[in-house]
């Protein structure tokens, strides 16, 4: 592990996707990583891009890296996709777009799926994230398709988050519906070179209208095009406006700062699930609690109560007892 | 609450309703409620239906209900949907076709969103199906929108999943590939009359071919038309077949048997983490802690495995305390 460690720090590539295979199969020494990279977290910009399948993230996400990269910027992205049961670097389709990149050290692409990604896939893209942060990005980006609730937690890793409609897929105001309204700092209207993409940004606007009077900041609505590349510097403008808002309000250091709060809580929750699954390895009494409800002869709840209190008074037991035989 | 329990046993569908709300709002003395009702529950048999955003799942499951009502067996709907916001008996679009059963005591539907189900949606409809079960179902069948795994995962609580797929959907494969084949008991290849319908019949059969060698059941492919009917008595004849074939094999006590033992753990944690935020409230320790993180003076490893010791060893004192006192 030490030896990833000093390759991870020197720069090398292999190690960081070595470390992120860690981190997705949850093998074992996966906190202890995470711990030692934590004091070198924290610098990179984190841009989340949101929206359905085809609205072309991919390519906007390309077009934002190239002109990033212009301005000698290293850029992690994470791409992430519920619905594929793939994960790794070279596996989904769409990344072969991004080939041009592969030679260029400043950039470094993940693909996450469903598989791989044992304890959820919005916790595991939260340390992916964080590993790219100390590995010294200084953009991350997170691509994720936006269908269900646990596709928007993901979201909630990132400073700025840009949601990707595209005019005539019907699906603007159904994207808008599922809760994406709550989440969208910037909207970029993709694909504008196609007809009614003025619709799609009008209806944006007169969303916008209705909901956002009482927040100081209104997302801008950016037509764009990831195939001619246009309106992509005045997308990259719109980010840039969005982070010096967060920080002139303090909300950046506010929101971070919340954030390693949730995830200490989220830690110590995986923590106790732990401590749950030692302690039913070593005692009789847990599983015959378990026993003794799939018998019906006590309900999940108070099986569960009875549990809490042993789990409790136990390793609170044990731990004394290694304090003394120490 | 006893008022409540009480009209709940007499059969009233506005109890049940309420009854709902409550699990979903995770309002106070919800664990009560699900304590009280539990010896009466495991009683229905619970089908799970899901597929792709309009495969016909609504239209398939009403034609699934009037089979069953002939035969004089009450059911159940919960029909989920991870992408809206809405939760709620009548709120759903689709639900206004149900309405042919709205005057029928033997039929209730529950629609379930996003919103109103803060504990994931997974969770709740677990509990919202128990409760149709307690109510005195015969059937409880669970309807979802097949997205993601967190869509999947719902898919759990039944004891027979129809994994329901159209004709130039184009998604067949697209569908199947996301972990759709581990959950599904029995295909149906829905609007059977489109041009196509064989061909995703035959795809399916395949892929079937390379898959399932290796367990006993083979998932029975069916053709069928919500709109003019045929079909969905065999399909219904199919979940009959994979019921009989569950009870012959043991593995419907078994499955049974472990998805209480799962329930109880999930039960377990929710209980660990009201003891965490009860020990926030009344300690300085804790938040001390997470301040910590929070200015990044400790990482959130560290600073969890410290408010795990700490909860343990005070929860254990404050209930020696409160025996002492008692």
């Amino acid at each position: 592990m030490q030896d990833l460690l000093k390759r991870f720090w020197a720069g090398e590539h292999r190690a960081l996707a070595r470390l992120i295979s860690i981190l997705e199969n949850e093998e074992s020494g996966r906190d202890e990583l995470m711990r030692q990279i934590f004091s070198q977290t924290g610098r990179a910009y984190i841009l989340g891009v949101t929206g359905s399948p085809g609205a072309g993230k991919s390519s906007l996400v390309d077009r934002l890296t190239f002109l990033l990269r212009r301005r000698d910027l290293k850029v992690g992205i994470v791409a992430v996709d519920p619905t594929s049961p793939f994960s790794g670097g070279a596996l989904l389709g769409d990344r072969i777009r991004m080939q041009e990149h592969a030679v260029d050290q400043g950039v470094f692409i993940r693909s996450m799926g469903t598989r791989g990604s044992l304890g959820g896939l919005a916790n595991t893209t939260k340390e992916v994230v964080r590993a790219m942060d100390a590995f010294g990005f200084d953009w991350v980006i997170v691509e994720t398709v936006g269908v269900g609730q646990a596709e928007l937690d993901i979201m909630h890793v990132a400073d700025s988050v840009v949601v990707v409609l595209t005019p005539g897929a019907g699906d603007s105001i159904q994207t808008i519906k599922a809760g994406i309204m709550e989440i969208a700092d910037i909207f970029a209207v993709n694909k504008s070179d196609l007809p009614g993409a003025d619709k799609v940004a009008l209806e944006v606007e007169m969303m916008l209208d209705l909901h956002t009077a009482e927040t100081p900041w209104r997302p801008p609505v950016i037509k764009t095009s990831s195939v001619t590349g246009a309106g992509v510097e005045d997308l990259l403008s719109a980010v840039e406006k969005h982070r010096a808002y967060l920080m002139e309000k303090g909300l950046f250091q506010k929101r971070r700062e919340a954030r390693l709060r949730s995830e200490t809580l989220e830690i110590l929750d995986r923590q106790w699930q732990q401590l749950v699954r030692k302690e039913m390895k070593l005692s009789e009494e847990v599983n015959g609690l378990l026993e003794k409800v799939a018998r019906r002869k006590i309900d999940p709840y108070t099986a569960a109560s009875s549990i809490l209190d042993y789990v409790v008074a136990n390793s609170n037991l044990r731990s004394k007892k290694e304090a003394g035989a120490g």
